[in-house]
């Protein structure tokens, strides 16, 4: 079976790795070519002796021609290759944040940058699959959503969809450290962020207008407040994020259960839960757990929602969406269960 | 110097524990009787080498007069045994909940026990000195606060009696493992909760009638809603509390922060930050670090505070306590900052 | 095509859970049946929600006819429960000591019980598949090797045959907390175990004598002294074996090497790696990395070797042993590299 | 009372920090002077607001005239400062190995630089109390001891200096993550240190040099063969050495623990344990908890030692010293016990 050919520009992030992971084992593609600056002439093996059968050399720019790329660079240092690789025919799924936001003024306000082709915004797709895959499927340039926007969106669509909520939502985010990335700095060394946790940009995390802008369309347009505060806690993956809005009106703690339950009961990679999830139940994997509740007391939901922020919110999601590009089995690859303990 | 004497009533678990390590160090008191059932007859540091020189023997029961007797029972257990504690002339102080509720129903309710003596609930006093110092310093009998209701307090307190927020709170708590205590069990053991975070107890922890009443005397009786979701995290100690609530009219963030400054400018275990603290800067000492900080866009006020659940939210607490209760200087015992990392 | 059928008895600890992961996703097998005392009567799905696909009941008894059983009970109580299997032309893979060891006499001593059956241990082939391919693919019943033995022999096993090192080794073993199980005790518990490092069991341990009898056989026949202290550290899979032997002769580190990589230069499970090795590169896998280097000063031969101590130390390689038994690919259905963060 | 004055040069590392923390709690020293490079001009709370009592600003130079000057720069880099220290006739206590080794030349083989100072290294004490106290009492230089020879060091000393193992040992040892220091790396962030260990620098690692030198003097001037093998464990603090060596003749079990407690009796810092004891046991503490085994059937003597490597291995030795030099109690300052969990 000819199997399509993909690359990696800038592998040698967390993302990037996972990425390189999830491709080796897919049944239908095949990982031609990945990039890294630093590291290039390296084998990826090499350097990263855990993925022993990956012996593919590290180039400085993406070699031959790919049916789809994945950008896995920081933001803003992505977007300027983006029009020469559609050029070339390639699909794109970009796993920055450079074409998430549809308001280019958002990028001079919350990046600090300008952004190199607005043009491309209007048309790239915003990639959570759940709720977009009609556009997916027939998308050049997939803008892969961020990590904590996945949670946090997964989580309060559906009471937003069904008009359960104000527009309104507080989300308390908790993260592992590999959000943080591999690029070494005091706060992320063992030593200090071991046995801590802490809150970190209060109403100034980027992730805040991408989470706003997507809940914005669930609600028919009205622009949610948002207050999105994140805390790093001390293990490596998963994102667990905690989501509390005013009801509009009296309902059963068991109405919302079902309404949830409904929203997702045909997507593989969301399962609502019938007790609080743990993110160790999605590492490694591409689930999402929603988990809402009630508290008819205070007239308010909770849902809580976790994901691996690696996968589901990066790399994982990545390969949803290329599977949705191409044609395949949306789980094709992507089938793995977590590994516990 | 004369010594005052005091008691442990059950030092096994990791508050007792906590608890004679600081008096061991403790320059004006002596530990005389600490008890334990299952080690009964062993000496303490056989038992738990790392207190190595507190060769005191575990016996069954609080063996000579005490001044001060800490009753550091699972809930419910140690109620009874107060009122004859205080009949022989020694002053409790109660770590377990069983003295922090004023109203004897709510025990019925949220511990499923009926109080044994529900005559002294009204006298005990909650052992929280930043709010209720004059009346710990008169006390027969101290009621230790929770380790929850500690940060949530301390946090929220000076917005409630700056009438800055409306009545109402949405509390996210995330704790380390030692607040689930050290007898075994699946969901502490380390392959478990290792690189894990998850909520529990959402809306039914015993902590929300506690921090509810508190909270409803430092707004002048008005009972305020509290949505209270605890979380663990991969640690063993510290508590981090978000706590999220709507300003009652427009305030800045800098004139929050002088009310907070202002209203814990003389406490010594209390430092308001000028950025996000982090539950490591508290281990092993009774500081308390609050952080508050205004989101405008949403008119919310988010406060974050963090103690170590086992020093200030127990057993520093309480030895914070009895100092003001014997009329030593408040800090003596107490002084030890951090040890990081 | 038809799939082979199989049940795990015991599915409920860690060994059991791995299992029922790997052979969910393993293309040519069917898992049928799984016991388990306390939790039959449930799905394995509702108690172990990570597990979301695998819905089969868990029974008290394993149900059906099997190809292959897996048994995955503490030590001594799934020997008597292996005739029957056998006289039913089950294949049995023990992953317990119960088959280990030929001498009848060690169980007594090593084990504190008398062997039910002492007349299948000539019978039972020690599943190691790097040295016992070929008895293995002719067994009825296989003795699955416990996780030290695993990483300590695969360790020294090249150095013996090739007669490099005297007939004595120190193996300091370092393993993650799996390795004590899922049933809770005060020394696994999260508080007890994190941020500590201790050894245990110094001389003692039962894996001791299994280690004894196959370097035995590596180094024809002669007893090799083996001093085996193994350590815990706070992490949860993953075991790290340093041997220490002195050579015989001086050889240089360039030709230990290469007796390495040429001794395992087929075997798709085991990688002579160029610098030492990571227990993390294992993580999930059936991976065993090794590395040896001479410390010529010294005249000592060190070898670093790492498994996953539930995966190649116990499931993953009772699947290696079952591939090998079925005639199939030994590599099917584990073919994962590790997930790293 | 007067207080000495002391003063640390290069505050900004975890030794550097540990110390700055003890000495604020010291009752006969007053901290007077910290230096540091990148964050000169910053006082020393707002930068680590757990430090919150320790107000001093952080200078480029040393300033003042202290009693006792505290050298916590990386190694190399302060050597050449000592003369002109010595001159002012201030102690000094030099954290990092410039003055441990008595061979100039190999400072060259080891450390790779050419020893500025030559003439003071005959005039230095290797600063280990237990085995120098005298010579302590009456230096004006002494070189603190690294961390793993603290360990390994003392768990030998009494076999060899009572001759009762051959002049052979193994050393294997397991540190936390602060011994790789403050300033970051990809080795050190968490998401590559957590959920792993290693070995590394096997045979090559700079403390091996100072093991053979103090082991050489402990057993009459024969140099003794050390194989030594540092490993990394997921944790901040701690190490745990366990030593091999051959028993030159049969001895008990029992005999040896004897010759262990006897040999420490009177030391405050050492205690010899009944069982294998744990790094926590040390945390935040000066103490030494050793373990001797004898491993009768392959006679062996295994012997266990860890230590705190921020306090016993580096700050807390240094004030140990402190002590000594200025005739304090030898504990002062040094009493805590280990905060657990």
């Amino acid at each position: 079976m000819k199997k399509y050919k993909t690359g990696i520009i800038n592998v040698t992030g967390y993302a990037g790795l996972e990425l390189a992971r999830i491709l080796e084992s897919h049944p239908s593609v095949e990982l031609c070519s990945v990039t890294g600056r630093s590291l290039a002439g390296k084998k990826l093996s090499d350097v990263f002796p855990y993925l022993h059968r990956l012996d593919l050399p590290i180039t400085e720019n993406l070699e031959g021609q790919v049916d789809v790329a994945f950008l896995a660079l920081p933001h803003k240092e992505g977007a300027a290759l983006v029009p020469a690789l559609l050029e070339k025919g390639m699909r794109v799924i970009d796993i920055s944040a450079d074409f998430r936001l549809k308001d280019p003024a958002l990028y001079q306000a919350w990046y600090g940058f300008e952004h190199p082709c607005p043009g491309l915004l209007e048309e790239a797709v915003y990639g959570l699959p759940e709720l977009k895959r009609k556009d997916i499927a027939g998308a050049r340039l997939v803008a892969n959503p961020g990590c904590y926007p996945t949670s946090a969106i997964l989580g309060l669509v559906p009471a937003f969809k069904s008009d359960l909520i104000e527009p309104s939502a507080i989300i308390d985010a908790k993260s592992g450290l590999s959000g943080s990335g591999r690029t070494p700095t005091v706060k992320t060394i063992f030593c200090e962020a071991d046995e801590d946790v802490c809150a970190y940009s209060i109403g100034t995390h980027r992730h805040q207008p991408e989470i706003v802008q997507e809940l914005c369309r669930a609600s028919r347009g009205v622009i949610p407040r948002v207050t999105f505060c994140p805390h790093l806690v001390p293990m490596s993956r998963g994102i667990l994020s905690t989501a509390y809005a005013r009801l509009k009106q009296p309902v059963t703690d068991e109405e919302v259960k079902e309404i949830y339950r409904q929203f997702y009961k045909d997507e593989p990679f969301v399962k609502v839960t019938a007790e609080p999830p743990h993110t160790r139940y999605t590492r490694g994997t591409n689930m999402c757990f929603i988990y809402p509740v009630v508290d008819a007391l205070n007239e308010q939901l909770i849902v809580i929602s976790c994901i691996d922020n690696l996968v589901k919110g990066a790399a994982g999601q990545a390969v949803q969406n290329m599977n949705i590009m191409l044609g395949l089995a949306e789980t094709e690859g992507l089938e793995a269960m977590a590994t516990l303990p």
